[in-house]
């Protein structure tokens, strides 16, 4: 995945209002969901240029290379599109963690026995993620 | 899953300015990533109460009960929520095909090779499923 210049993505892209659309990571191999991001065409762009997965953060209103910070990035495997234009599923490889939280995965919380309950354990300390000011 | 009464859930879930958070809908078993869509406060009651997923239709603006028309079901397993709480994973039984195209799943395209290509054929004629009128 080294080249951006892949018209036929471009004309099928739908973006909202504010220039995203929504990404959903899965890792490739196991098919374990991991997150739900925003990209939006500079970010698109990006991930496919460097086979590294760049989402657009909405609280930070700029561009998130995912693991610039944590080192716990996600090599873009295969970039996928859904039917109407407004989802893109990337498969990756995730390096590490994908959660902030130190859980692999950002589902970590499920609706059993009638409760929420926690049913992944962090493997990572966040501290060692991202320092304590980010904890 | 017959239960709404899970307070933790709802204290954790956080909709937007149009009381929506995003849906994931995988296949249990297979680990597929069927679909992206949305979800409102009666969509998730009614998916909790019921065992089959609804979803909220931004563009019809109503609750959307996936399958009424088509028959292609989600019967729910499992339903998780991500570490901010505003997106949801759904794991789900899906009965044929999620996609209105007749195919599996909605990310049937892909880029490969530079261009970006169909890799999920239909399994089922758009027609069967709706009739030619939402063709």
């Amino acid at each position: 995945m080294t080249s951006t210049d892949i018209p036929s993505l471009w004309q099928s892209l739908r973006f909202d209002a504010n220039g995203l659309v929504t990404a959903i990571a899965q890792q490739h191999d196991t098919g374990e969901v991991l997150m739900l991001a925003w990209m939006n065409r500079d970010a698109i762009a990006e991930t496919l240029a460097t086979g590294r997965v760049c989402y657009f953060s909405r609280s930070r209103g700029q561009l998130w290379r995912k693991g610039e910070s944590s080192g716990q990035v996600q090599h873009l495997v295969e970039l996928r599109i859904d039917c109407d234009g407004d989802a893109l599923l990337l498969l990756v490889d995730q390096k590490g963690v994908a959660c902030h939280t130190g859980r692999r995965s950002c589902f970590y919380r499920a609706t059993r026995d009638g409760a929420l309950q926690e049913i992944m354990a962090p493997e990572i300390d966040p501290e060692r993620l991202y320092g304590t000011a980010h904890v």
